[in-house]
């Protein structure tokens, strides 16, 4: 049985001064050559849109648990954001989703323009991997490791291939575990690089890094879900971006409804948690407070 | 005063053969999951149409002159053989140039969707960065910094910088300096990845590498020229592609008339002739070859 997490303002507080030092670095490795000054502009606007940052805050707390580097952690943890970001960006163009907002502001194709729109995700992917390269006090093995683990995250194994079955996805007929599976490319598979990242920087045993691979399976799902739960339950301006874009999509929420979808989320988290204890991680560690402070649902929700 | 170079039917022969093995690798390197058969159908249209592969065979010939590792040569020429691929879906798309027709097929997006081009290019380029980190026989060190050329290749140093100012190129009173900076980004710095990596892998000493760079800074401006050449005196049949994209561009063709840029692109073949003699290629190399094989205008050109 573990211990109650309790979220008050001292640990809401540290989430947020963590916070800070993800979008200080962002901002530096949003900055780019002279030759591009719109792209320079698109990558700031998408990437230094107010964000959660929760991949980045993962990956360093993970780090910090387990008394590793978190500067590399750091830079790990803002490639997996950079990547997150890029497929934002693909996923609200007018041939995918034609969203008109995200994080609160018109989505990148409408503040800039389409060409402009698709080239600055296709930059932040690519930086991402000259991020990986070049973080320092990590030893080229497991720079390397993380490249591999950012292919496969991103690939045919991954994001990519989610991101083609969610366009496809209008079968109602679908069941949960079609679904699950989808969700876990989409989602699930830029969790596995974060985490498994942040367990290559902390030298963990494999072991630890195969709980570790069950608690990122756990909270890829969970945030899978809590994403579609919030597009049926919060307003636009609440989400900060289009939402409704999932109905007649198959999704957890739609197939079940939302008293089961609840339900799940909270078996999700609760397997995520025992994943996590699993792994070593201390019952009073700040990475299960940031994980319950990320996982709450609006108050009227 | 270096000898002529003789493009009889044994050396184009032994070119075709090296094409062979590329297109070979290629088809293993096109093999996605399970999860995504859209994908690995846009993938392999576009990366197993006909291509000359001309940056795969500079890097295997560079590995083979100095006797070096010819299958990681041949690894690392794929990836950027992958990454054009990726940067020739896009320039097609409906956003930027609007193409209906590349290496003789109907362009990506005409035989998918946009939706699904846009992924495949995505897709490459992160493919290609996973092929870099999975080369066989080659330390970590070395693949990290094949990825780190790649990146900067790639960014706002390279490819993309040159799609943007490509884009935003319609300013006849432009110089011809400043069309060569942009031709540089736009091609010549894949060209960079491609030569630096095979000297990395050559095990280049700092001086060989230095002409490296000299011999990939004038082979990647000849190669925009002869493209823009092309663009203007092939029919679309004969170049595989649509052409007159160029219409109302500030090509050096446009700039300075078809005789002038015909001759520049002579002085820009023997400057690379030059360079790579300098790196301590052979004089009867087989790279030379197929460098004046690639660079060969049609007849009645």
């Amino acid at each position: 049985m573990t211990t109650q997490i309790d979220i008050n303002s001292a640990s809401k507080a540290k989430i947020d001064a963590l916070r800070s030092v993800i979008d200080a670095r962002l901002r530096v490795m949003a900055a780019g050559s002279e030759f591009a000054p719109r792209l320079n502009a698109a990558i700031a606007h998408s990437l230094l849109a107010p964000g959660k940052r929760f991949r980045p805050i993962l990956c360093v707390l993970i780090a910090r648990e387990f008394s590793a580097n978190t500067d590399a952690a750091l830079d790990a943890g803002c490639a997996a954001e950079m990547v997150h970001t890029a497929s934002l960006i693909l996923d609200d163009l007018p041939c995918m989703d034609d969203a008109k907002l995200r994080r609160g502001l018109p989505t990148t194709h409408l503040e800039f323009d389409e060409s402009t729109a698709i080239l600055a995700a296709v930059a932040l992917l690519n930086r991402a991997y000259g991020i990986i390269a070049k973080i320092t006090d990590l030893d080229a093995s497991s720079k390397v490791d993380l490249t591999e683990l950012m292919s496969r995250a991103v690939g045919s194994y991954g994001l990519i291939a989610g991101q083609i079955a969610d366009l496809d996805n209008d079968d109602m007929d679908t069941d949960e575990s079609h679904v699950e599976q989808v969700n876990a490319l989409k989602t699930g598979a830029l969790f596995d690089y974060t985490i498994l990242a942040a367990a290559k920087i902390s030298k963990l045993t494999a072991a630890q890094t195969e709980h570790a691979a069950e608690f990122s399976r756990q909270i890829g799902l969970a945030f899978q879900l809590l994403d579609d739960l919030k597009d049926r339950i919060l307003s636009e301006a609440q989400a900060g971006k289009t939402i409704d874009r999932d109905i007649g999509k198959a999704t957890l929420v739609a197939l079940g409804g939302e008293a089961a979808a609840k339900q799940k989320l909270s078996n999700y988290m609760k397997a995520a948690d025992d994943a996590l204890i699993a792994m070593g991680v201390n019952e009073a560690s700040p990475l299960r407070n940031a994980i319950a402070y990320q996982f709450k649902l609006p108050s009227h929700a």
